[in-house]
């Protein structure tokens, strides 16, 4: 069973927007055990659509194509839809009534530009859409499945969810794929390789190992096949065992885990709480910590101190400190920590002060140079880091760095 | 001349990666006037990478490929590339040397990995990697082009920038396109497509407009096509200036601009700083002004004030306020608004409190249900809004309009 993608769009090839569509389709159609074998972005023309519309026919069982549905007139896709399969566009009730609906409840009024969405082609099944105007729609040809779905993100993830999986999973049967991640914080990709080599290479053959890395965080995906799926579940939990007996000091979660949804699970079943006080990092950490749904029951706040006048006036920082050694020092960053957790009056605290860049560095003190410190009633821990001249990435690398000491103080506080 | 764009890597048929590399390879070449045809995502299988070179040169005279030069032992793109194009792999030195020496001051060891990435395919022209440690490759091939990058984004931007558009403009003459983007905000896309609709079907036919909704933001495309640089440039201005007749109060910047770069401009310009109180957004707001390089200079830091004790404690809030309006309320976050601009001695402040969701909502307060204030000596202005019901898009949507009321505020200011 042949499967592919494809996302539509110029803003996609001018590189004005990122296609997150396609990355995430893929994910839920894996854990389903429906394989992607490739993904194509073409443009918003009828030519284009037309082309590829043609070569997945060829290639593929199953094609899922987004974007063109919108209400403004660079959408193009349902005429050539309409070309492709034959058909012409027909005014449906059901599509309009939803629509009238939506934009009542939302308090916008009617415009030609929506009336047009409730037109679709006739020989496609309506995929309804909860979430937006424009309906998804479900085409077969040649007993090969078309599917065209709105590229708006939260419109097609709801119908992927409850329509397009749920269908093909009755019209089909897909092979089994078991997919985990370990994720490790704390190394580097040719480090880690050089680590688990034996391991990697011990692997049964229907087992695979792949590095997926970003900024602080290197994930570990394992991928087994086969027809079996609990079996598959017992062999790839029997190789994360071997992982974590491998790598244990740089292993900070699995599958889904983030550094802040680890936290948030540990601080909670803890009872306990977390404040930040941030300077180089700027309230990214804070910012991560409460995206998580809940994180109110935990995370009480915290200070970004970006300025050494508020380090002083807000985080009581010792004025002779910072002359002394400076604001990116030891002792500050773990006064930082300290006085936060007070201020805060919480169990736990996290504080960074670092440069950023890229201007501020200095011999000593280059661009990169981090001191982050945690903090509890019974110890405060602090370590200096080097990470590199580029800004962005430094602020991230900071960050899950930070999250990850809080997550091993936790821990070790465990006893 | 036709362009594709093709990158390698399982973990983007899975999902695991988002393929931000495309979009930003996409968006520096337009912006030298190379246009890309087409995306494909392929998997790291020999089989995959032969058929995508074979289909692109059939199709087209450039292909810039992404991935499959890392270190570790799931990338198979140079063996593949060699078959292609009928060579091998041979040592070479200099790529070894620079290895060798990037290892050295990252204070890494070298390993076999490492050595196994200095082995070329022979018949490739070497496009050093200063970032790195895998080389960009140029091959030729019946008069097409194929370039081979690392998938790792700042080593293969660095390629892109300094070694690929220099060699690829010096060997072809690209067509003219201009684009400029206008940045809307507090608008939605029906609403922006019917205000613009007679300016958009009044465009000369070489010029074309665009939507491109993220949450908070609707960006304006209009991109134009021809010969004459300069005049493709005074047609485009000359469109900008009737979109800002047409819908002055959501126009908030252009280009490349975000609302946080234009807030830093204008704080800057007028020697002003900034101070950010904020609940719901947890930090967001500062982390987006402080993820601009000299934001120092004008942010001097904020609280997340995320419980209400903490809004209490240390943004001072009357706690009769709060238990008579509640947390998200107009004085509640107004006060919020005037204590932290006081406390952090700053001219302007921001301060936000809603209800991000998916729980805390109530019949009279739903999720999305959020106010903001910005504040300065002269004026506290501040507005209810009601975002929707999904976290992530409520905490940016609220955001970026938080920015926006500041932008005016300080325009407003100039008199």
């Amino acid at each position: 069973m042949i499967v592919e993608l494809v996302t539509i769009g110029n803003e996609l090839l001018t590189g004005h927007t990122i296609d997150t569509n396609s990355a995430w389709m893929a994910e839920r159609l894996n854990l389903s055990g429906i394989q992607v074998s490739r993904i194509t972005s073409v443009s918003d023309s009828r030519k284009s659509i037309l082309g590829i519309l043609k070569e997945t026919e060829a290639r593929a069982d199953i094609v899922i194509l987004t974007g063109g549905l919108g209400p403004t007139s660079d959408d193009i896709t349902k005429p050539a839809l309409c070309e492709f399969f034959n058909t012409h566009l027909v005014f449906n009730k059901e599509v309009f009534n939803h629509i009238e609906n939506l934009l009542y409840n939302k308090r916008c009024k009617l415009n030609e530009h929506n009336i047009k969405q409730a037109e679709v082609p006739e020989s496609a099944i309506i995929l309804h859409n909860d979430e937006g105007t424009a309906a998804g729609l479900w085409f077969e040809k040649n007993k090969k499945i078309f599917i065209s779905l709105p590229g708006v993100p939260f419109e097609m993830k709801g119908l992927i969810t409850k329509k397009v999986i749920p269908a093909l999973k009755k019209a089909f049967s897909f092979p089994s794929i078991h997919t985990r991640m370990v994720i490790t914080q704390g190394s580097y990709e040719a480090h880690l390789a050089e680590e688990l080599k034996d391991f990697e290479s011990s692997l049964p053959s229907n087992i695979s190992l792949a590095y997926l890395p970003s900024p602080g965080i290197i994930r570990l995906r394992l991928t087994a096949r086969g027809t079996d799926a609990k079996k598959l579940a017992d062999e790839i939990e029997m190789q994360i065992l071997k992982i974590r007996e491998i790598i244990p000091e740089y292993v900070a979660g699995f599958d889904e885990d983030t550094l802040e949804t680890v936290i948030g699970d540990l601080l909670t079943e803890r009872r306990q709480t977390l404040s930040a006080a941030e300077s180089c990092t700027g309230g990214t950490i804070a910012s991560m910590i409460t995206a998580v749904p809940g994180s109110s029951s935990y995370f009480k706040g915290g200070i970004v101190a970006y300025s050494n006048e508020i380090k002083k006036d807000q985080l009581a920082i010792e004025p002779s400190l910072i002359d002394k050694y400076g604001a990116v020092s030891k002792p500050v960053v773990e006064d930082m920590a300290i006085n936060c957790r007070l201020l805060f009056n919480t169990g736990y605290s996290i504080a960074v002060s670092g440069i950023a860049g890229p201007s501020g560095g200095t011999d000593k003190k280059p661009v990169g140079t981090v001191w982050i410190a945690v903090s509890c009633q019974a110890s405060t821990v602090s370590s200096e880091f080097r990470f590199g001249d580029n800004r962005e990435r430094n602020i991230k690398r900071a960050s899950v760095t930070a999250l990850n000491m809080l997550r091993k103080m936790i821990l070790s506080n465990d006893g």
